[in-house]
């Protein structure tokens, strides 16, 4: 199977997963279910859920087993994107090419989404270990450390400088801590807590940790050159918001060429992490490469 | 020690912990580590950490071994007060007689705060594996706990029921979904976490929820009253806004006198789930009479 096909395959497999651990739409009260089946059906790439398998694979776990794991980072996902969207944040109107959940839902509903996503993320976490056949000392160290990625030492540091630096001239050092923070530190405790639950050894745990900071580096560097360079019709999205936005971005600190190269750099230092895994890590390879090219 | 001493002593005790599991104020970004402080430290009364850890006490566990998980629910309880309070939800400007956080930090930064504050209680949770000395089984379960009643099938619920109601005139069985899931599902869930990291007996377990579920009506059947017949000082801010809000309540349903008698029911109920406790439970009847003849 190619690495499109296999992407694909998950996919579909993390999306049935979620339409069975999600609240029922219908169920009471009916519209917050509905706002978070919204967001979450929005037509995400599901990277960070193929992480959890495939950090579990790597190490000779079953991906089935950490599927519910997997399910409980997307949902932590898509609850960071539903508030970043929100009015008093970046205020998009527009995620994927349809409305943001504020839009559709207003935004007391939008902020209780998000709310109940990052809730049922943990409460996943936790019934793990029925579904798993781990141990729940390993499922308290990955509550543990998802909280800290998805903290203010993680995910939501990364959004209060991105926030504050909006509008003005920042230097590398803070770009690389937003980006280190806003997406590397979900992408990181993505492949830990696959591989933590299939119990990597230390070794291959402090591995799987370099690719995926690299990993992580290289994706937003890609969407920083799409928002100037890419496709509108393929992204979904009006390109150039974060040059309207005064974001700051890798191409316009660095330059363009500059950026490109950067992001080639850190996708050979997520390869070369993986240099000790054989064949059960050939999706983690064919992850960089999708990262790297992608054109959405 | 009488029960308000001891309560004091109690919320001491949770003040100092909370500042030790809090970021420190200064620590980078300094502003999401202030608004989360800000609303910790803002007068609570830490009601529910005081069910933590008298849960544990009345099944003969440690106060001291359940501390960490208490101030994880503190840390729960403030997030959904932040949440509540914006502009969108809510749009209280004051709360125990100080500014709300919005009003301080600024939308972006209450909406990250609380989101900051509700992940930190997750991982404060997982932690307690390391602090106590029960076995990660029993954290799993709590966290799984916690998880259902901070989410839409507990405190989400709850608010976004409130909030499709304010305005409208509700029956009976709506209020009461509201007042059980936006207040009930975290009492219910902070005793409960005491005492089944505390090795509680079913039975046990089973007499202290249905004190807890009782405690947490008559709490709020209070809060329904002194908003109508309360003193400002004392409370900290303005009465009638329920009335001005147009928020179903239970003196507005069923007047003020039955809506005392229905509170004071509660209580008898609270104080009889109790009854094949001893002494270990005192502090548990303290907060009956607590919570019926409180004044803020």
């Amino acid at each position: 199977m190619g690495f499109k096909e296999e992407l694909a395959r998950q996919a579909n497999m993390v999306d049935e997963a979620l339409n069975e651990y999600l609240p029922k739409a219908g169920s009471y009260p009916p519209l917050i279910h509905e706002a978070m089946r919204y967001s979450v059906f929005a037509g995400g790439k599901r990277l960070r859920p193929a992480l959890v398998l495939a950090g579990a694979r790597a190490v000779g776990g079953d991906e089935k087993s950490v599927l519910q794991a997997a399910c409980a980072i997307e949902l932590l996902h898509t609850y960071s994107l539903v508030h970043d969207d929100l009015p008093a944040m970046d205020n998009d109107d527009f995620r994927r090419g349809n409305p943001t959940n504020h839009k559709v839902y207003g935004e007391a509903m939008a902020v209780l989404a998000g709310d109940a996503l990052l809730t049922l993320a943990f409460g996943l976490l936790a019934g793990v270990s029925q579904t798993g056949s781990f141990g729940a000392d390993r499922v308290v160290r990955v509550i543990a450390e998802v909280a800290e990625a998805a903290g203010t030492a993680g995910l939501i540091g990364g959004q209060v400088v991105d926030m504050q630096s909006t509008g003005k001239s920042i230097d590398k050092q803070t770009l690389e801590y937003i980006h280190v923070h806003k997406t590397g530190a979900l992408y990181r405790a993505s492949v830990r807590t696959g591989a933590i639950l299939a119990g990597a050894a230390p070794e291959q745990l402090y591995h799987l940790t370099v690719y995926a900071e690299n990993l992580g580096l290289a994706f937003q560097i890609v969407d920083d050159i799409l928002d100037i360079a890419g496709d509108e019709q393929k992204l979904g999205k009006p390109i150039g918001s974060d040059t309207k936005n005064q974001k700051a971005t890798y191409p316009a600190l660095h330059g363009l060429a500059a950026a490109r190269s950067i992001a080639r750099q850190a996708a050979e230092q997520a390869n070369g992490a993986l240099a000790s895994f054989g064949a059960e890590a050939d999706f983690l390879r064919g992850l960089v490469c999708f990262v790297i090219n992608r054109e959405y």
